[in-house]
């Protein structure tokens, strides 16, 4: 499980000028326009959110339909293709990842019968690699593939305490989102709460990304000790104490470190 | 649920000569080096499987790993990045189609404590969108992501049966592939199967791909009624009829196919 880390300060979905070459750079740009916003586009779309002539948009959308990187319905709407799923079935930090932890998600699941997530940190942000809602369990906003701010989530609180130093200051040192009136957004505040994730081993959310729930997040380890993922628990709020929730959490997330450290 | 039809007789891992521009296809060749057997390489790999001259294909390699498609670790092996992954993500067959599903295979799943397959066809092949293993259940060789062909599984048969007739023909009149000494490979009896799959709605595969299972499909159709997937139980071959098992895994079928039609 290793991470290539991207200095750029940029957000992930800008372009990094000069990073590529011309022709690669235009068919990422075109690869791009695509966004769990924005699944399904049309030429016209993909021209002006890639910044390039419809000409060229055409051309590489062809490309990339006949390869199977891309799908055209009758219609003339592109959407990702079965092809680029496939491919990136093949990411270590991503299927297989979710799939070697998944019996213990699935048990996790069924023993609490709430939602349950594992995610992993790119960049400055959480990406959801899966998430089992409970039966009657609070809804929550994340989608498998989404992304989310490390600094209100579970999972996020656990992937900042742990991230290099720079990464946290970068977060920290920007405006922090809030989403409730229960947000954490005072940089200080947030330290401390990093500082008792590293002690305790686990994190706690109340209220802070919607008032009806609380998560309880712990890091998952590699065989070198270091914190690749990380696994939540999502309840209503007030249904239970974080502090009972956490050792269940912690289970969890041991058991899947282990999992890992003998592949 | 579209799909772009390729027509080329070439397994889909071979480049289709002339389907890319030069620089779009060498970069597509450097993606497509990576596969289910080989997900992590080294640079001479990558050239060497890609075809390209090593310079190149550092250059390629370095551009995608700047952008995330690629992730390079320290001792300078290549795999798939996170970031394809999210974008893979965002196809409607993969991702967006196991979603809808998975509340209905895990039903399945508990009900059964058998295995349960979610599949699509990609031009001649079956690919596998999820894979829930029951708890005890008799061990099965696919993964997620993976491929196989049409002719031997529960799915297989149900994605051929319902594929277009030039499909059909491509697939039996090519020699078939056999597994076990169970396995048809006789193109007339084959035929004989898929009518039986049109007229009862539901597949068998005995024994076809190992000696000690046995698969039941059904077709999952959107909102036009056309197959876009199938649904399996995978079964301990002889634990259970597959008359009793048929009547269930069609039930969770259609099931999904309402589900998806009411999108």
């Amino acid at each position: 499980m290793s991470r290539t880390r991207r200095r750029s300060p940029l957000p992930h979905r800008g372009r990094v000028p000069g990073a590529t070459g011309p022709v690669l750079g235009r068919a990422l740009r075109v690869l791009e326009a695509f966004s769990p916003d924005r699944p399904a586009l049309r030429l016209s779309d993909v021209a002006r959110r890639a910044g390039i002539p419809a000409a060229t948009a055409h051309r590489l959308l062809r490309e990339f339909c006949e390869w199977g990187a891309l799908e055209r319905d009758e219609v003339g709407i592109y959407r990702v293709g079965l092809r680029l799923w496939e491919l990136g079935s093949l990411a270590p930090r991503g299927l297989g990842l979710r799939e070697l932890a998944l019996p213990f998600l699935e048990d996790l699941s069924q023993i609490t019968r709430e939602n349950v997530q594992l995610a992993v940190r790119e960049g400055t942000e959480v990406v959801y690699i899966e998430r089992i809602a409970g039966t009657g369990a609070v809804p929550v906003l994340t989608r498998v593939g989404g992304r989310f701010a490390l600094t209100a989530t579970g999972v996020g609180l656990v992937l900042l305490a742990h991230a290099p130093a720079e990464v946290q200051e970068d977060v920290l040192g920007r405006p922090i989102e809030g989403y409730t009136s229960e947000t954490v957004t005072d940089p200080d505040r947030l330290r401390h709460m990093l500082a008792d994730v590293r002690t305790h081993g686990f994190s706690i959310s109340e209220r802070q990304v919607t008032l009806d729930a609380l998560s309880v997040g712990a890091p998952i380890l590699d065989s070198r000790g270091q914190v690749v993922a990380a696994v939540s628990l999502v309840v209503r709020y007030g249904s239970a104490s974080p502090h009972a929730l956490a050792p269940l959490v912690m289970t969890s997330a041991r058991a899947i470190s282990r999992a890992l450290s003998i592949l």
